[in-house]
């Protein structure tokens, strides 16, 4: 664990992750090629993280005469991040390699309601349990990532104001993984690391993409060249209070009319349903009845896809993505949610914005959140300008230019 | 003009740029601690772009004894950009030295319609004389930049279906202009351009920052952790045809009805004050109505902010910026139009979102648009990547991630 920050030190550890984080071998000159920096200072670059044992050497099975140039690759399992993505009634901790991929995962039913000390606690020993199931121990961790079901301040990891997470308000959620842990946590809402996790394992070539999370609540995550975009406040593609006209004197839980997803969400659809004789329990129980025919719940899945469309419509002008993502618990009635929004998007967008528009369902489905979380908190913890281990806060991540 | 491309090649000189960009001299070792890179290799591109005349050194005027650190600063006229804003009716031809800073401008009441040929052949007789009058010649270009009041595919700075200007779709505006200068050319909408430029002169601390314009069209620019956003095809921003309530039937000249341009822009504001019996030419006739204290002409102009205040609102839940900027012609009617989106943001946004949020008028005003066209140019031939002078394609702009 010890000379990680030394080796990470300075310029080139971070953007090497990312170009070697595809999991497949390059040669020293095509990593030069790749980040632009001269065959000298990649060599030296090479050299220290292999020392450290995050880079190893790749022999090729075949050689056709002659010395074949040394290719290099991650070593995906040197080190280790714990990853949590927190629902309003379940929760998944996965131990993941430096790629992103799960090793070994544990859900459960848990209520966020039961505070931060209750569901932090079941974080760690969770994390403990798989450790030990594969072998490893919590000195080969490299950090931490969490997704929760609430707007963070992602500068310090603390939840703001969540409407369905009593005792989490303000609750410093890094300092209290640190105390088991030293190493970075990073916070994020739940539509974030989801959008993380499906760009960076389905959807890398796509470098403007909106994720869209379809459940008991609406989200969006904003991708622009390559990253993710939180804004000022963390708080951009916090789309499901855009107000919509069919939402018309809809009261909201935020306390504003027709709001999204006072119209569009799962709860909204499932009390309309309910004056129809139908009765929803939750999004799966939705996704069940539209699957098995029921023209009530197939029609109001579509009805939630138009209405949803309109408001991506609007994202499609203002970000001008060439993929729309579609996740969430309700995304899994597929063709019934996407028809209703491809049916409003395709009609009303500007030619311009919508020649090269997709709108797909989510390719990783429900892990995606964990991987996600996992791929934050490993981006951060390599990438270059982390000097201090002592690091709780994420401020400068996504902030700082990338380097190479 | 010859040694350029080389001395520019391969890692550094970009950001180099971005930081001396404000013109404050630095020591070798601030610019080590600033971009992350080790003394060494700062000494070394700080020799090179020196021995290029990029950067010169700065004499301190006060000793206090020992021998002070060297500090340097960029040559801010070493190299010139010529840069062009075209409007529907007016156009702005000026030279920049490479902080974006006009040295001399032109303006000239001209119609885009007379088409490209015209046009590209005014920007080029113009740009000579601008030149000659100061003394330099078009050797001394670095590179080009024009913003066009319409959509353009930023890869190859082709106009794309705009629709009001005849003659231009599909044209190749950068192999135009390289037939008289063998620099680099980039092209991009007036919007875009003219965000670049508020942002870069007077709102560089905002790392996510909406610039609306407002005039005979609407539409914004878009800029997330410091950097201009264009999106999949170039139309991040397109605002003007968001559908908005108070805009139910009314149709736009795109075929669509409901379109926020068609309801709050200069063109539908004097169409409805006309049959209140106020005739309005254009934008600075209805800003000195609403100055004058015409009643109908300052309700008029708050209605379109409350318009324009309801799609900034999805752009605030979409973005999250610290700041929204508005700019444009009408504009000049400041607290008059900023009341009315002011009113609309704040009372419907969630706090959030809004709780650091300021919408305040243009900083630069009409320069905007040359400064910002300017600097897109030379942030391009000054970034590492550029390796062909021949370029005449920006694909890569703002694509690469950045260097330091």
């Amino acid at each position: 664990m010890t000379g990680i920050g030394t080796v990470l030190d300075g310029f080139g550890a971070g953007d090497l992750f990312q170009i070697l984080r595809d999991g497949a071998p390059r040669t020293r000159s095509e990593l030069a090629t790749l980040t632009g920096f001269s065959r000298s200072t990649i060599a030296s670059r090479v050299d220290e993280l292999s020392a450290a044992g995050l880079l190893v050497p790749v022999r090729d099975s075949v050689s056709t005469g002659g010395r074949p140039p040394a290719r290099i690759a991650l070593n995906n399992r040197a080190r280790l991040a714990a990853a949590a993505d927190f629902g309003a009634t379940h929760a998944t901790v996965a131990i993941v390699d430096l790629t992103g991929e799960p090793l070994i995962k544990e859900s459960a039913r848990r209520d966020i309601a039961s505070g931060p000390e209750e569901s932090l606690s079941w974080l760690v020993t969770t994390t403990e349990r798989l450790l030990t199931r594969i072998g490893r121990e919590s000195g080969d961790l490299l950090a931490v990532g969490i997704g929760i079901p609430g707007p963070v301040e992602h500068a310090t990891g603390r939840p703001t104001s969540p409407p369905i997470m009593p005792g989490w308000d303000g609750y410093d959620v890094p300092s209290r993984i640190r105390e088991r842990y030293d190493v970075p946590v990073l916070v994020d809402n739940d539509v974030n690391v989801m959008a993380l996790g499906e760009h960076s394992k389905a959807w890398a070539e796509a470098d403007d993409m909106i994720f869209v999370k379809v459940s008991t609540g609406i989200g969006a995550g904003i991708i622009t060249d390559g990253r993710l975009r939180r804004g000022a406040d963390g708080s951009a593609g916090d789309i499901g209070h855009i107000a919509i006209p069919s939402g018309a004197g809809v009261i909201c839980r935020c306390g504003n009319t027709g709001c999204l997803e006072a119209v569009a969400a799962t709860p909204a659809i499932a009390s309309r349903l309910a004056g129809e004789g139908l009765e929803i329990q939750d999004s799966s129980d939705l996704v069940a009845a539209g699957r098995s025919g029921d023209l009530r719940a197939m029609n109001a899945i579509r009805d939630a896809g138009r209405d949803i469309g309109q408001v991506l419509n609007m994202c499609v002008s203002i970000v001008n993505p060439s993929v729309i993502v579609v996740g969430g618990a309700l995304s899994a009635a597929n063709e019934l949610l996407l028809a209703g929004m491809r049916e409003v998007v395709y009609s009303r967008s500007m030619p311009l914005a919508t020649q090269n528009l997709a709108i797909a369902p989510s390719r990783i489905g429900p892990d995606a959140g964990v991987i996600g979380a996992g791929i934050m908190a490993i981006e951060y913890a390599l990438s270059p300008g982390t000097k201090d281990s002592q690091t709780t806060s994420s401020e400068d991540f996504e902030r700082r230019p990338a380097k190479v």
